[in-house]
């Protein structure tokens, strides 16, 4: 049972109303298909957004009639009862809950910002932090770890890769005892999206085309095919598992644009497939990251994963080399992500 | 730290003393390469085995020496300062200790004993017990359990399944929330080394020998070849994340002679792969088990897994299908699955 320690149910401020807050709002109005939930006890005090409306109800929010509302109008209007003015700074300043969800989009530009600030101010209050938005974790880990643990609260964050497969809490309860000597993966749908398209024959325009009606690529795809995206993830892993400080901007990135496309299509007749393979290794005393365009062998697991599956390779000094492979996941998956963190809170 | 709970080191019994129980002998002796073991504070207080000898000794083993004693003498002698006669039930009643270490060699005709009184005489003492012995997962899952939380004990076997890696470990901590439908899996090394000789031309018998001289086969390989290991693997699989009681004599096997070779060597020509791939699904209200070969398309993961290593697909409700693979494991990376429940006894 998620619950605040005292039989109230969690209160939670929901951050962002996209597809993974909506997603996340749909499975909490209505658990009863996952018996694994019975007992969930999550509370929605307030919803806000960037420039969306907000919500907040210190009795909760009827979560189906905000997400009709939010269909019907596509933002929450001021008709809504619980409708109100605060920002979300503010709202996680003046009202009462638990834990914060984030599930803002993520801004490279900014350096995880205003997700970075929203999870400091729930920290410094000692109220727990569940983070689907990965800038937090990429460009703050230490310091957000350090105050959390000063005041007694936690900063979870399993959705931010590889949506809602348990890569930090595998690392966290699984390989206990064991040095992570490495990790590398391929954790950017949009680019594996558009790489498999061309190799099939496709334009680069065209696979964006597809990737998008498919609701994989975003309207501006530029993130996740310059490698930002996947550098941002690869920084959240080395500081989650290899206790380093990797900063997005200290990854060497190589671009979609910058792949010779013809290489992409030859390779499988070289018994090859190109992928775009994120890469932290131990050099010396420090931790190098990379994005870049790798052949990998036709029988190598890597060369398998296809549109959004992804997959992530650990090598640790005990235990040899184990991999986690994710298939096609749908929102729900990245919810989960979510949800799982909203249980661990329950301890 | 792997601490009794008063700043003693956890005093282990240590059952068997094969491959196994000696590579874990000679991490536990040395830990120093390993620096997230720094603090594993492991105390051997005993060493039973089947007929090779046994040590006791209230104030720890001296592991270098023994390891060295065992090389020499290929068992422990009357002349080592801690030889003991007593056999592994007695000292499980009459030693002081806080877990028992169970490495003792799975015996299917036994349905899983002695390993499963070992474990009971332990538990019933409220002492922990770790296992790499399959045999109570597969037959005893449910009852020891429920043993263990009457007397305020664990029991833990992760090195039951796929060596090391994390699978039950996995389902503990990081699938919270959400519901096991099925699990499938390549989890046998000597049939898997076979069919892939086979399929490059080799006999049975061949193969078999090449696997021997590897150390991937027993000198009987009747066991693996006839599905039992396997079935076990998947009865504790499907007790443990499954929470159903399936025992390996109802899971479905087909032996390896059942298998048409020719078909082994023809698949690849088909694109596809001839594997022995064991199934838990529910049907009803019940859990079947099956273990059978299949053809799997060569762009699927299950057709990747070569020679020794493994993999195994937990499907679920919320988070779709995850799959874990587990590359080429040494002995260390058994050993590791003891580690790393010895770690979680200190919680």
């Amino acid at each position: 049972m998620t619950r605040a320690g005292d039989g109230r149910p969690l209160r939670v401020v929901l951050i962002g109303f996209g597809n993974v807050g909506r997603t996340l709002a749909g499975i909490l109005a209505d658990p009863s298909p996952y018996p694994g939930l019975e007992g969930l006890a999550v509370s929605v005090v307030a919803i806000t957004t960037g420039s969306s409306g907000a919500l907040a109800n210190p009795a909760g929010i009827a979560l189906g009639s905000a997400l009709a509302e939010y269909r019907t109008a596509g933002r929450f209007t001021p008709d809504h009862p619980d409708h109100t003015d605060l920002g979300t700074l503010d709202a996680l300043t003046c009202l009462g809950y638990d834990a914060i969800v984030e599930t803002s989009p993520l801004n490279v530009v900014r350096r995880g910002e205003p997700a970075l600030s929203h999870a400091r101010a729930a920290l410094e209050r000692g109220r727990h932090v569940v983070t689907a938005n990965k800038g937090p974790v990429a460009w703050s880990y230490r310091s957000l770890m350090a105050l959390a643990a000063q005041k007694g609260a936690r900063f979870l964050h399993e959705a931010t890769v590889m949506d809602g497969a348990p890569v930090f809490n595998l690392a966290r309860h699984c390989l206990r005892g064991a040095t992570v000597l490495g990790v590398e993966g391929i954790l950017n749908s949009t680019t594996n999206w558009v790489l498999g398209a061309v190799e099939r024959g496709a334009s680069v325009a065209h696979a964006l085309e597809e990737a998008r009606r498919a609701g994989v690529a975003e309207a501006d795809p530029s993130l996740d095919l310059d490698g930002w995206d996947t550098a941002v993830k690869l920084s959240a892993l080395a500081n989650a598992l290899m206790h380093t400080e990797l900063r997005p901007e200290d990854v060497e990135r190589q671009t979609l644009a910058g792949v010779d496309l013809a290489r992409v299509r030859d390779a499988p007749g070289r018994g090859r497939r190109l992928k775009m393979v994120a890469v932290a290794s131990r050099a010396g005393g420090r931790v190098l990251g990379s994005v870049e365009a790798r052949e990998v062998p036709l029988g190598h697991p890597f060369a398998l994963v296809e549109g959004t599956g992804s997959i992530l390779r650990i090598t640790t000094d005990l235990l040899g080399s184990i991999s986690l492979i994710e298939e096609a996941p749908d929102l729900r998956a990245t919810a989960y992500g979510i949800l799982s963190d909203l249980l661990s809170l329950a301890g």
